[in-house]
This record gives structure tokens, sequence and C-alpha cells, in this order.
């Protein structure tokens, strides 16, 4: 395993025109390349308005589909891990919001599909239903790679301890969450979920949101971030486009872990957390 | 149950003398019990210093115990409801950590026992080892009374989300930490720790620490506060010894879980959580 890495975080503004997005995503990933960074995270719906009444024109199915293949070719080329933020995925049918991740040989590795729906009704403030045209994923993803093991969720995964914690417990590295907060749960939750989840696993979190496009039907909050495993922000982006580095080391998660042994001193005779198989 | 309830967290200092911590504890209760409110919180180990040194010393057998013996009375005479923080209690040669409860006839209604025990060695800056000394607790803890459910936790158990969400899954309607952070955990951690509790199960949270004593072995952090089922801090204490008031209402808890239904969101088909019995 690498300890150290130069990670990057394309804060991209999505646009509702599929191939400018990834041609977007491609510049912003070239760019990220050049300043060395290694392992490079997209955000979620990178190449698709966060929108129901867009999700079935842009899905696409993995075995033809022009953003995964453009994606394996800039992983290939560059020789970059990459965490394709999320697409939507169509399978038999059905719609996933799905993460894909590709290492420096272009292969996907493992994806992972949103397991927790986004459903809210903030009266005056925000309405969004996913469940409406979305299909939620069934398992928990922690994929090994040359890296690392790489934890994934995507947005609302968030909010769910029993994900972030399975994560940890089967090992991962590091978290990672495209995702999509709006400027109502933005500013109030995003960034103490991320603190908190890194805190109560002493494991690096990155997070990667699209940059705020006031003109999309919703409106994401920006302020992609990476947390340490002591829980506190490293780096932080503003509202607009822009691209977030940050070299971490793995090692620091086991340092703090062997200060405060949180994980050893979980009450797993008190109670019991399990992934269901 | 009382949906709308006046809170007192007592931001005590403790000193090294029983007699004089309950004294101070009474009148701090009186005062409260004055300016009306009819829940009133004690911190951690509110009649001993936070010192295992001491513990044994200070130790009570809940059968004759002049601190709950005075605790009764008080909360009787005054008809308020008391989180008596915690004290250090005897039980068959064990030492547990515990906070007992009692209700406005000067009833214990149940007790907690902290659960996780606390060892922590950061170089140079705290090194504390809880379990030197220490019997942990077996049990998830939440009381029925007339002012709601209570559920309760000591100190280190905030980090471990699994209690909170078992708490929260058992039908409290609040979570009560007594806890005693440090001057390193507790800028770095406190706060971050309590607003997540209260943000991942959409309850109210409130938690009494003693005041700063510079002159003791362990030095608390203080800032006692008060959370929302939004996650916002509504009160927050500064260091000193001082009473933290707010009137809360807990039909906020429903009202956030029907905007954002994170508790029924969550996918119980995937993972699963339970108290082992």
């Amino acid at each position: 395993m690498v300890q150290e890495i130069k990670l990057a975080l394309l804060q991209m503004e999505v646009v509702d025109d599929k191939s400018a997005n990834i041609k977007k995503a491609k510049k912003m990933i070239s760019s990220a390349s050049k300043e060395g960074a290694k392992l490079i995270i997209l955000p979620e719906m990178f190449n698709c308005p966060y929108d129901n009444s867009r999700f079935r024109d842009y899905a696409e199915n993995p075995s033809k589909s022009p953003t995964l293949d453009a994606m394996a070719k800039i992983s290939r080329d560059k020789q970059i891990h990459l965490v394709a933020g999320s697409i939507p995925e169509l399978s038999q049918g059905n719609i996933y919001n799905t993460s894909f991740f590709f290492n420096a040989k272009g292969a996907i590795l493992g994806f992972h599909r949103k397991m927790h729906l986004f459903d809210i009704d903030v009266p005056g403030k925000i309405f969004f239903k996913e469940s409406d045209t979305l299909t939620a994923g069934e398992k928990i993803t922690v994929i090994e790679s040359d890296l690392g093991k790489v934890g994934i969720g995507i947005c609302y995964d968030i909010r769910f301890p029993e994900l972030s914690r399975l994560m940890a417990l089967k090992g991962a590295d590091i978290l990672i969450y495209p995702g999509a907060f709006n400027l109502t749960t933005g500013p109030a939750h995003w960034k103490t979920l991320l603190r908190s989840r890194a805190l109560d696993n002493q494991i690096f979190i990155a997070a990667a949101s699209p940059a705020r496009n006031e003109n999309a039907s919703y409106v994401a909050y920006g302020h992609s971030l990476i947390c340490n495993p002591w829980g506190e922000v490293i780096k932080e982006a503003g509202s607009k486009e822009e691209i977030l580095y940050s070299t971490i080391n793995l090692e620091d998660n086991s340092k703090i872990r062997k200060e405060l042994p949180v994980l050893s001193n979980r009450r797993d005779d008190v109670y019991s957390l399990s992934e269901k198989l």
C-alpha cells in the first residue's frame, strides 16, 4: 500500500450537456494529473444535471457507456486512480446513482450504487424525491487498490453512521463521498457530518461536490472538503469551480487509533452492527 | 408526555471535598428550580475529582449513599426531574461511573453505568486510563418518565454512534450526556460529536460538563451545551461555573424527522444494528 497520496477533488460545474460535462471532467483530470495527483475524485452526477427529469435521458449502461469509456481511457493515459463521482447507471431498466472506481490502468475495480435515496421536504426551502426515479443500491462498498482500501458512499449515504462504520470495520483506509448537498442542508450539515464520520472512525474522508450553479434546478452547495482522522478539515473549497489538492499520509489513521483507541473500545459484547449478506 | 420542558445544565466546579460538592450541587439545583427548570442535569463525577486515585475513596453504594440521598430529597422538595450527572458507584467491590435519574418525587427511575471506558494516550498532551480503576456498564439506558423517554450516556460514550442510534431507536425523546472532556479533546471534538449525535438521530441532546478547574489533576473543558434535532447548538456555556437554561419542545424531533426522514430511510435490509440481550 502506498502511504502518501496526493488527492485532487474536482469541484466541477455540471451543465445540461453530457459531452460538455465529459470534456470538462477530462480537462480537470488532466490538470490535476499535471500537478501530480494520483487519486482523483469527481463529484456526484458529474455528467448529468441533478434533476429527476434528466436522469433517464442521461443514464448509460456500463457495457456501452461513453462516459465510462472516456474515464477509463484518461485514467490509463494519465496513470491515475479515479473515483468517477457518480453517473446515472442504467441496468435492467432501473436507474442507479453509481460511482465507478478506476485504477491507473483504466480498469474498473469496483463500483458503489447509492444506497440511501434522498427524499426531503422542508416546506418553502427544498423538496426532492430521488426515490421517484432512482433505485437504491444493496451493497456496502470497500474496494482494494494499489493505493489502499477505498470505501465509497454517495451524498445522502453520509447521513448514516452505520455505513461509514461498516466501511471502517471492513478495513477501509479512506472514505470517499461524492455528494451534492443543497443550499439548505449544505450550510447546516455538510461539514459536521463529514467531520464526524472522520472522527468516529478515525479515518481520512474526501467529499467532492459539484460547483454551485445558480442556473440549475437543484443548486449544489460546493465546499468539497478533506478531513483527517482527528476530525479536522484540512482542505475546503469555496462554492465555485476549482480543484482541491491535499497530500495525505494514510499512516495517520493508525497513529490516531493508537492514541485514542475508539475502534477497539467499541462494545461488541453489548451491541452488534453487521452487514446482512 | 410533557412536550415543552425547561432544562437547566449545572456546569459546577468540582473540588476535592465531597460534602462541599454535594452542597454546591444542592445550591445550584435550588437556583435552577427557582428559575422554573423542570429537568436539571449535573455533570459527570459531580461529587468527586475526576482522578483514578480518588474514585475508590469517594465511591458510594446506592443503598447507603449520602450523595444519592441528598439528590432524592432535593428532587422531591423542589419537584424537579434530576439527572444526577455521575458518581463513582460501589457495587460488589467494583466501581462504576454511574448516572442516576430521579423523578419529581425523588424516586430513582433508572441509572446508566458508563459503558465505554476512556483510555487515552496523546503523547505530551493527555494520558488517562479509566479502565485501571473502573468497571464498564453492560446496558443501554433509556428511561421512561413523565417528561418523556430519556436516554443517558456518559462522556466517552458520546464517541460511539452505535449507542446514540440504539437509544434513538428505543424511542428516546432526548439524549443526555454528562461528560468531562479535557483541554485536548474538548476544543477538538466535543461540539462536533454532540452536534452529529443530534443530527444523525434528529433528537435533542444536552451535555453537562464540570466547570474548568485549573487546579485539578484533570482539567475539564466546560462548554456544556444543548443541541436541537437539526444539529444546531442552541445554548453553550463558557468554561466557568454557570447554569445553562433552555426551553425545548420535544415535538421538534418529529417535525424534523418528517421533513428529512433519516430514521425511516435507514437500510435495515442491508445492515443490522441491535442490542445484544
